[in-house]
C-alpha cells in the first residue's frame, strides 16, 4: 500500500536531476507573443487558439500597486489578493472605520468605496521595434552618444504611440535588451472596493506561514473598475469556475511576475549574494525593528504601521529565502554549470565566440565599477512620501521644459500620466509615520554613508537628524495634493519661489540625486547595458528563440498543473480545505496569528468543511504574480494566485520543478467563504452570472 | 501582530547556540536511578519522590516485540502503539478475520484473544554490580581470559538472582561498560488482545507521513496481561488524563529506548556512515524490493508480506534518516567538538592523560579490525525464521550441557525461559513467506559475499539457491511447536539423528556461525569493550556523574515539554486535532495512504473534531520508546508515544531541542476515538474508572 507513493517520490528526484541541464518541466514566464506553444501541444495535447490568448490577456489586469488581477464580470468586477488591496483599504481606513481588521463589503453599488491611488492596466497591444531601438545607436561610435539617441528613439515611439491611440504606452526590454517592445495599455484609475474579508482571514498564519504552504488563506478582494463614472462594461473577463482544477490538471496563470535574475551571469549572482542581499536585507531589518518600537506604543499606532510591517516582514522573508538561495551549494553549481555550456556553446562556435566570446568578462567589469555605488543605492533615502513627492514637483517643473528623449527616464511623456495621478493622490498621509520612517532612514543612511555624504548633507543642512525630521514635515504643506498641484501648475517659477521647507530641501536634494544618478547611469549605459544585450542575443543564437526573458512586470503566461510536492519527510496534498483551517487554529488555540475571525468562527456550522480552500501549482512565478487568475484549459477562472511556497524563494534564479509552488485561492473556497462566510451572495451570484 | 512568533522563531537558534557545548535541555534518556533531578528542580522546579519514580517505573511495560507500554487499570489493562501490537494481531488474523485491517474489539472478557508468543517484562529490582563484575578479571593477563572470568561472574550473579528470586535477571552494561546493574523483571506471557484499531486508522498517512508531524494517526492498541489464567491485578497503573498536556507542560515519557550511539566515538561514527549505513540501507532496500514484487502477486499475498513491509519500510526511513545526520556537516562538527572538548579534558589532567589519553586511538584500531567483519554481520543471513529456530536447536541441546559462564550469551539461563517461549510459539510460520525472505536474503548475500563463503556453502551444500530454498522449506516440520519441543527435550542424541532437512543443514551451519561470532568476539572482547569501558570512566572523571547512558532497551526517563518547533518555513503545532485528521485526508482526495477507515467517515458527525489528537513533545526518545506512556507531573497518562519527527532521526547520534520531537497520541483523542468511532464505550469507562 505504500508503493505508489514512495514512487512518487523518486520519481520526483530522478526527474530533477534527468533535465538537469535543460530547461526543467513547466519552467517559464512566457510573453504572450511567444507562448510555450511547443511544450503544451507535446505534454498536454494542448493547443491554445489566438482568440484563447487574446481573450485571457485582455481579463488580465496589472495593479500599479505592485499585483495582478482580472475581469470576473461582465461589468468590471475585478480580482486581487487582500494583500495588493490592503493599501487601498489602509487608505480608507480611520480609527473608526478599520477595513483591514474588519473586512469591507458594498452591499449596494452606492457603497462601492474609491481608491484614492489605484491604476490598473490593461496589456492591448504589443508591438517588436527591436530594430528601431537598436537600430538608432547604429554607426554612433561614443556609447555615451549612443545611449542618447537610443533614449530619444524610445521616447519618440512612446509618444508617437500616445499620440496616435490615446494609450499608456511603455517601451520594455527582454532578454537583457535581445528585444525591445512597445506595450500599450488601457489604463483605469476609477477603481472602487466591492468586497474585501478581514486580513486575518486573508493572511490567516500571519508571517511564520506566509511564504509556506499548506495554507488556509482567503486571501482575496474584489474591485470594480468604473470607466467615465459607470462600471465598465466587458467582454473581456473570466468566468468562474464553481469546481476549480482537479490534482494533475493542467492550468494557466496569467499576470505579472515583478522580476527575476535567472538570466544574469554568476558575477552578477554573486553582487546579489555578497552585497546587496546583505544590504538589503539590513535595511529592512532595521525598518522592522523601527516599526515595532512604534507599533508598541498603543493600537492606534499599531493600526497605522501594520500596513508597512506586514509589507516589510514579507520582503524580508523574500531576501532571506533569497540568501538561503544563493548560499545553496547546489544552485550556485547548477548556475555555474548553465553559464559554462552557455559560454561552451558559443566558443564552439568562431564567429559567435569573437562576437560573443568577451561579454561575461565584459560584465563581470562592469560589476566591479558598480560595485561602490550599490551601497549607496541602498542607503541614500529619506522614505519621506512628502519629500519624495517635492523632489518629483522639483523635477517635473525642469524635465518636462526639454524634449522628451532627453528627460531622466522617469519624465517621459509616456508616464506622465500615471506620475501625475499618483501625485493627485488624495489618500492622507500620516505625520507620525513620516516621521518615522524618515527617522530610521536617515539614522540608518548616515551610519552607512556617513554624514558628509553629499545626499544626507543636502537633506540634513547642518542641523541634526530630530530637528530636521520635525522641521521638515511639521512646517511642509506637502501633505496637501491641492498645494502640489499648484505647484506642478506654477511650473519653475513657483518651485523656485516656494519656501516650504521640502521643496527647499528638495531644491538642495535634486543635483545631488541627479549626479548619483548619472555615474551609475553611465557604467551601466556605456557597459553592462550593451553587454547585457549582446549577452540576450548570444542567447537566442545558443539556444534559439525557444526561451522565455526575465520577469519585468509585465503580462506573462505560465503553465502547469495542480501538484503536491515532497515536504517534511512526507508530501505536501495537492489542496487544502476549510478543516485544515479549523484544524490549524485549533492547533494554535486559536491564539494570533492563527486566531479565527468572529465570522469564520459563527460560520462554522454552515461550512462544507471538505470544500478547498487553496492549493498549489507548478506553474513559474514570483512576486508581482499576486492577485492572477489561475485557469484551466477552458479559461475558466479556478483559482487566485496569493503566494509561492518557501521552496520558490530560489525562483529568483533558478526554477525546479520538483518543488518550487505556487500557491493559490481556490475558486470553490472563495465562493464558499463569500455566500457562507460572508454573507455576500448578491457579489457570489454576479460572479458566477446568476443575477 | 508577527512580533512574537518571529521572536519565538529566533530564540529557538539561540538557545541551540547558546547550550552547544554543553547538554541541551531536556536531552537524556536517564536511569531511574539517576533521574534527572537537578534540571527538573532548576528548570521547572519539579521533585519527583521516589514514590512517584517507582509507580511511574512499576506502570510501565517492556513488550519483547520490540516496544514499550504502560498498565492503564487496576485489572490489567495495557496501553501500547498499534505497530508493537501489528505482529500479535497478524498471528491471529487468517483470510477470513483480518484484524490488521478491520481492527478487533473484545466487547466480553471471554472474547480477549491471546497473543502467540508476546512477553511482556516490568522492571522491579535494579542492583549496581560493576564492582562484582569489573573485579572479577582483575589481576587477569589475557585479556581473552579477562573476559571469561568476567562472562563467568556475569553467568553467576543472574543465575543466583534467578534462583533467589524466581524473576529474569539481566546484567545491563551502561555508559560504554563504565557500569554493570542487575536489572530483574516480572514478565508476563498470557497477553491477550483487547482492541484495536484498523490499521489504517493507527497508520494513517502510510510510509509517506511515517516519521513526520504533523501527523493524525490514532495509533494505540490494548491488551489485557493475565497472570494465573485471570485478569492481573495490579495497584501500578496509571491514572488517565481526560484533557491531555496542555502547550509549555511539562510532561515524562517513561519507556524503552532501543538503542542510541551519542557516546561513541568519531571513528565509530565513521564506520557507521561508511560501512553500516550503506550495507543496511542496501539490504533493506532489497527486501523491500523482493517483498512488494511478492505482495504484487494478489491480495492474500499483500496481506501476508504486509507486516514484513511495514516493519521494513520503517527501517529504511530510520537508515535514510540517519544518513542524512551523518551527512550533515553542522551534526559531524559537532560530534567532533564534543569529542575534542573531552579529550581536552581528560589530556588537562596528567594521570587521567596516562591511563585515558590513548583509548580513542585504541578505539579506531579495533573499529579497523572489526571492518573487515560488518559486510558478512550484515549479508550473511538466511532470513529463515525456520532455519534461525533450527539453529537455535542445535546450539541450545549443546550449550545447556556447559557451565553457564561459558555458553554463547544467548544460551545462558538467564534467557533460557524467554527462549524456550519464543521457540514454543503455535504462531503459524507461512511457507510463501520463508520462501520469499530466504531467497532474497540468500541471493543478495552469495551476490555479495560470494558462493564460497562458508556460511552460504553450508546452507546450499552445492545446491542452487531455488533447489535449496524449496528443498528445505517443504521438506522441514521445523514449523511445528511440537517437534521443536520434542528435538529440545531430546537433547544432543535426538538432535544429531534428526534428518530434518533444517537440522541437517542447521548443524552443517552451526560451526561456520560460531566460528564467524568467535572472530568477532575477539576483537570485540579484547579491544573495544576494555576500550569502551575506559572510555566510560573517562567520561565520569571529565563531566561527572550528571549523565545518561547511551540506551540499550531497558527503562528510562526522559522529561520535556509540549511544545510545536520551526518547520517548513514556518512553525509546527504543539498538537493536531481531528480537524486535521479529515483535511489531509480530503486534500488526498481520501486516496490512499490517506482515506479515512468506514467508521472514522461514519463517526464523522459524531465527533468534536477539535479534540486533540496527536502532539509533539521535546522529550528525547528513540525507537523502542513505542507504545511508551507521555505522563504529567500528577504521574497521570496524557498520551502515548508512537513516533518521533523527521528531525529527530539524527537522536541515534544527537539529541537537538530545536526540532527535535516525540510525537504522541493525545489521551483526549484517544478517548473520543474509543467512544465515538469504535463504540468501545465500556473500555473507556473502565480506562476512566468509570466502570
Amino acid at each position: 500500500m505504500f508503493k505508489k507513493l514512495s514512487t512518487v517520490l523518486v520519481l520526483f528526484v530522478v526527474t530533477l536531476l534527468v533535465f538537469a541541464p535543460i530547461m526543467r518541466a513547466e519552467e517559464g514566464m512566457w510573453t504572450f507573443d511567444n507562448p510555450p506553444m511547443k511544450q503544451l501541444a507535446a505534454k498536454y495535447n494542448f493547443h491554445p487558439t489566438q482568440a484563447w490568448l487574446d481573450h485571457l490577456r485582455l481579463s488580465s489586469v496589472r495593479m500599479n500597486d505592485g499585483g495582478s488581477g482580472s475581469f470576473i464580470s461582465a461589468d468590471g468586477l475585478l480580482l486581487t489578493n487582500h494583500h495588493v488591496a490592503r493599501g487601498q483599504l489602509q487608505k480608507n481606513s480611520t480609527a473608526e472605520h478599520d477595513y483591514i481588521a474588519n473586512g469591507f463589503y458594498a452591499t449596494t453599488p452606492d457603497q462601492e468605496m474609491k481608491s484614492p491611488d489605484m491604476e490598473v492596466n490593461i496589456l492591448v497591444g504589443m508591438e517588436n521595434v527591436t530594430e528601431k531601438v537598436q537600430g538608432a545607436a547604429k554607426g554612433i561610435k561614443d556609447p555615451k552618444d549612443a545611449i542618447k539617441a537610443r533614449e530619444a528613439e524610445i521616447a519618440k515611439i512612446t509618444k508617437e504611440s500616445k499620440d496616435k491611440t490615446g494609450l499608456r504606452s511603455d517601451i520594455v526590454s527582454l532578454y537583457n535588451g535581445g528585444e525591445y517592445w512597445l506595450y500599450t495599455y488601457k489604463a483605469y484609475t476609477d477603481v472602487r472596493i466591492v468586497f474585501a474579508p478581514e486580513e486575518q482571514a486573508a493572511f490567516f498564519g500571519g508571517d511564520p506561514d506566509n511564504f509556506t504552504y499548506p495554507r488556509y488563506d482567503t486571501d482575496m478582494a474584489i474591485f470594480r473598475v468604473y470607466d467615465n463614472g459607470k462600471p465598465l462594461h466587458t467582454d473581456n473577463y473570466l468566468k468562474w469556475s464553481a469546481k476549480g482544477a482537479a490534482p494533475g490538471e493542467l492550468v494557466f496563470v496569467s499576470g505579472h511576475p515583478g522580476s527575476t535574475e535567472r538570466d544574469e551571469t554568476m558575477a552578477q549572482l554573486l553582487v546579489q549574494r555578497d552585497i546587496v542581499g546583505p544590504g538589503v536585507t539590513e535595511y529592512l531589518q532595521r525598518r522592522v525593528a523601527d516599526a515595532q518600537k512604534f507599533a508598541a506604543q498603543g493600537p492606534e499606532q499599531a493600526r497605522l504601521v501594520a500596513t508597512t510591517i506586514f509589507g516589510l516582514q514579507n520582503s524580508l522573508k523574500v531576501y532571506i529565502g533569497r540568501k538561503d538561495a544563493l548560499a545553496d551549494k547546489a544552485i550556485l553549481e547548477k548556475k555555474q554549470a548553465d553559464e559554462s555550456d552557455f559560454r561552451a556553446r558559443i566558443d564552439a562556435n568562431p564567429e559567435w565566440k569573437k562576437e560573443y566570446g568577451g561579454v561575461w568578462d565584459t560584465i563581470a567589469k562592469g560589476e566591479e565599477l558598480v560595485k561602490p555605488e550599490i551601497k549607496g543605492q541602498i542607503f541614500r533615502r529619506s522614505d519621506s512620501r512628502l519629500l519624495g513627492m517635492a523632489l518629483q514637483i522639483v523635477q517635473y517643473v525642469t524635465e518636462i521644459k526639454k524634449p522628451d528623449g532627453e528627460r531622466l527616464p522617469q519624465y517621459h511623456d509616456a508616464g506622465l500620466q500615471t506620475l501625475k495621478f499618483q501625485l493627485a493622490s488624495p489618500a492622507p498621509i500620516p505625520v507620525s509615520l513620516e516621521k518615522l520612517y524618515m527617522t530610521t532612514a536617515l539614522s540608518l543612511g548616515t551610519d552607512k554613508m556617513g554624514k558628509d555624504d553629499p545626499y544626507f548633507k543636502a537633506i540634513l543642512n547642518g542641523n541634526d537628524i530630530p530637528t530636521t525630521v520635525n522641521t521638515l514635515i511639521d512646517g511642509t504643506k506637502m501633505g496637501d495634493p491641492a498645494f502640489r498641484k499648484s505647484l506642478m501648475d506654477g511650473g519653475e517659477a513657483a518651485v523656485a519661489a516656494s519656501t516650504d521647507p521640502m521643496i527647499v530641501t528638495a531644491r538642495r536634494l535634486d543635483p545631488v540625486v541627479r549626479a548619483n544618478q548619472m555615474r551609475l547611469r553611465d557604467t551601466i549605459s556605456t557597459i553592462l547595458t550593451p553587454a547585457g544585450e549582446k549577452l540576450g542575443k548570444a542567447r537566442f543564437l545558443a539556444y534559439g528563440r525557444d526561451a522565455y526573458p526575465d520577469a519585468t512586470f509585465t503580462l506573462r503566461l505560465s503553465y502547469g498543473t495542480v501538484d503536491g510536492y515532497p515536504y517534511n519527510g512526507t508530501i505536501a496534498p495537492p489542496f487544502t480545505t476549510f478543516y485544515g483551517l479549523y484544524d490549524r487554529s485549533a492547533s494554535f488555540s486559536n491564539k494570533d496569528p492563527f486566531d479565527l475571525t468572529p465570522k469564520q468562527a459563527a460560520a462554522l456550522p454552515k461550512l462544507d468543511l471538505s470544500t478547498p480552500l487553496n492549493f498549489v501549482t507548478t506553474n513559474d512565478i514570483i512576486g508581482g504574480n499576486s492577485g492572477s487568475p489561475v485557469v484551466n484549459r477552458e479559461g475558466e477562472l479556478v483559482g487566485l494566485v496569493f503566494d509561492g511556497n518557501i521552496e520558490s524563494m530560489a525562483g529568483d534564479f533558478v526554477y525546479d520543478g520538483s518543488k518550487n509552488r505556487t500557491v493559490a485561492v481556490h475558486s470553490a473556497g472563495m465562493m464558499e467563504a463569500l455566500r457562507k462566510i460572508y454573507g455576500a451572495g448578491a457579489l457570489a451570484d454576479e460572479i458566477e452570472g446568476k443575477k
